[in-house]
């Protein structure tokens, strides 16, 4: 069978696959610093030379922010149309004393649960993005040709806001429209199972400011007798959730669905630890609406959160102020059938109805995406799920994400096409944190997957 | 009459008072900032030069922050005792760009409300502190010895919290103590009445910290889920004022008493502006309890505000953190019957008992200080009100003060004595502000203001 000899290739050239990974990390792409403008392009420029060893017909491609990097593999008569997407961008990496190592100086680790990749952008995406590569290098090594029509495409904005994603999807839809969309930014279900993540939940970002007195005031002179913008602001906060969990905002339920009784039996068969998943992080109680399970308000329930507050004074010591205005930010996560707009004025309205008198609130818009949803009757999703479930001795996982993936909803609504999100990241890779890692066991064995999952969508 | 006499001496000599003030507030002496210390070191040997001029035994008394001034007129039998409060340090000058000049080059300016001395310190409270030395002088000028065996007490540390007020006091209990106490920091009421002021505000400070999951989160991963000390935070704030503005905390009301008919017949006759109060900063309607009226909030009514309030991600832009622990700065005012530091144990605990679980609250002590009311009854205070009227034309009233001067309660409790608070500044004085002033008229009404109340005083 095909895919044998291809995953005896992965394993025996997993050296070398490793050596080009670190090569890839040593560059310090940090996206949303103008200051590492020039090494964003550099990992461009590897990339387009890497995909260009490989027989890609490769481009870095200028946007008015960092270049995004196209490659087009060529035509396979018959073979699916696949555009592979990923991110070769990377997060800050302060606090930079936190780290037990230089983060663009990685290296291979031993640890108690194995060997691990550790780096600034060793799970997210650099080493996830490469999985695929590595796959379509030992493919094409074994097989003179790739399985099928594919473009990667790799972003150098994702960890800073993708802003130049929407127009460079429109400026080129025809050359990235494919039958489906491969995304590999996602991670495991805990820790072991494959997952191909088929929900998202969408984003709605506000910045309120409650104003009140035209300056700050000495509490002793005004204190008790004129409004206070931080309490006012703390009511409000306060009201957003009733006593059972539920989020006051009028309307804001309207449309969403309950689970389909299909989806809820295979999410209570995957045995999620929520006691586990609380646990790292020090919790012990779920939180939220008292009547669902923690595995289903992270995937498939909206959600309303503070981000951050501030007001008066926050220095040391003490000032007795009462503060002339009061902030906070606040985000909503969506699930279907929550549209984000509406759901923007819904907030602000009811805010507004709240304030008492002499007090004004100012909003300012921190982005807004729908939830998405993938239409897993595509036989695709069918054929991945049965290869990852091969390489894992596991059956991969229908995962909800409690995040967002904007890209997944541009696919979807500008260039007309699913998206499979599997990725092989781990709760603990410590993405966004210092100390970032990936499991050596989880590179070696995404690339492996990606095989099997060509082999099975070649038809 | 002999007053009438001190009275020309000080319309005669005003050009050299101001002189003499212009001299104290070119000197820097702001106490917060090591960097001036030199400086506030400075003001206070200019203080004891000029009252060792008068014929003060003056002296520099150093504590372990900035100086002490002491300085005693030396016996007049029969005279009363009097020990006259004042501070010459000053607030700090931040934010510069908003002086219409520097702020330690003191002059004289021309407003449409008349002449004002605009300069940091000129109210507060080097101008105020002046009025009773310039009495002083003009009185021994006229007389050749001062009408009472008069101590002058001068502090260097009163706007950064007083650090050796209390052991300097205790440490010279007898020196210092007096049949009554004059303290020039206060201000006229509402622009033309003179006042003085008899009930003072405990102040008890508090800031809490919540702490909830052992890290910030991800609001995708854990948002709805995990507890957010944020909302917890906010939700504590909300509740500590019910619907009808007063403050839930168990036992809070316990031992305050309704103010007596008396002096509130006399408040409510003060014809106190509460519109024009809230109109200059920018307000309307009275916030507060729903049945006291404006004066009787600030004046005889505890209060619960948030001074600051923060958490979780404050900077530009958005970030969907679930932040790991929030914090607020909570002061109370207080009133007479109540005890700070049993309201802190019933704070600390009402918060306790509304933490959900995995939630901690820690407790930061910011002070505290107990409410002062001062004994009417001792016949200083209907001579000094009968004093003031003269000079004023105006009914001196008996007024509360919604601020906290802890030296009151330091001489009470300390030294055993009342003390008359007596002051002429203005609420446009700008204290604490940027563009300090003082009017000329308040500087020189006040000087004569000191002599008249001496004059009474001798018996």
């Amino acid at each position: 069978m095909s895919a044998d000899a291809v995953l005896n290739r992965i394993d025996e050239t997993l050296p070398e696959a490793l050596a080009r990974l670190m090569e890839l990390l040593r560059i310090p792409s940090i996206s949303t610093d103008p200051a590492w403008a020039a090494d964003c392009d550099r990992a461009a420029d590897w990339l387009v030379a890497d995909l260009a060893a490989m027989g890609f017909d490769a481009s870095k491609r200028p946007t008015p922010g960092h270049p995004m990097v196209v490659a087009h593999s060529g035509g396979t008569a018959g073979g699916p149309r696949l555009l592979f997407y990923g991110h070769y961008d990377v997060q800050p990496v302060d606090p930079l004393d936190l780290w037990d190592r230089p983060p663009f100086e990685p290296a291979i680790e031993d640890t108690p649960a194995g060997k691990v990749i550790r780096g600034r952008g060793s799970s997210d995406d650099k080493g996830q993005l490469m999985t695929f590569l590595e796959a379509c290098r030992a493919w094409k090594a074994v097989h003179g040709s790739l399985p099928g029509n594919i473009t990667i495409f790799l972003e150098g904005e994702e960890e800073s806001g993708s802003p130049s994603l929407v127009p460079f999807l429109r400026e080129n839809a025809g050359e990235l429209r494919a039958d489906i969309a491969l995304i590999c930014d996602t991670g495991l279900f805990q820790s072991r199972t494959p997952a191909i993540v088929t929900m998202l939940r969408g984003l709605l970002g506000e910045e309120v400011v409650i104003r009140g007195p035209s300056k700050d005031l000495h509490s002793g002179m005004y204190g008790g007798v004129a409004v206070n913008p931080a309490r006012v602001l703390a009511r409000i906060i306060a009201g957003l959730h009733d006593e059972t969990g539920r989020i006051t905002v009028p309307g804001f339920y309207d449309g969403v669905e309950e689970l389909p009784e299909a989806i809820r039996a295979q999410w209570q068969a995957l045995g999620f630890d929520h006691a586990a998943f609380l646990g790292e992080v020090g919790l012990s109680h779920p939180a939220g609406e008292q009547d669902r399970t923690p595995l289903e308000m992270i995937w498939s329930r909206p959600t309303c959160e503070v981000n951050g507050i501030w007001g008066g004074y926050t220095g040391e010591g003490f000032k007795t102020v009462l503060p002339a205005e009061a902030h906070a930010k606040i985000s909503f996560r969506l699930v279907a059938g929550q549209d984000p707009h509406v759901l923007r004025e819904a907030f602000r309205a009811h805010v507004r109805a709240q304030l008492p008198p002499d007090c004004t609130a100012e909003f300012l818009d921190h982005g807004a995406s729908p939830a998405s949803i993938m239409e897993i009757g595509h036989p695709a999703f069918e054929a991945a799920r049965g290869a990852l479930g091969e390489e894992w001795g596991v059956e991969a996982a229908y995962a909800g994400c409690g995040g967002s993936i904007p890209v997944a909803g541009y696919f979807k609504t500008m260039l007309g096409m699913d998206s499979m999100l599997i990725g092989f990241g781990r709760d603990d890779d410590a993405l966004h944190s210092p100390n970032e890692k990936y499991d050596l066991e989880c590179f070696h064995k995404g690339i492996r997957s990606w095989a099997r999952v060509l082999d099975r969508l070649r038809g």
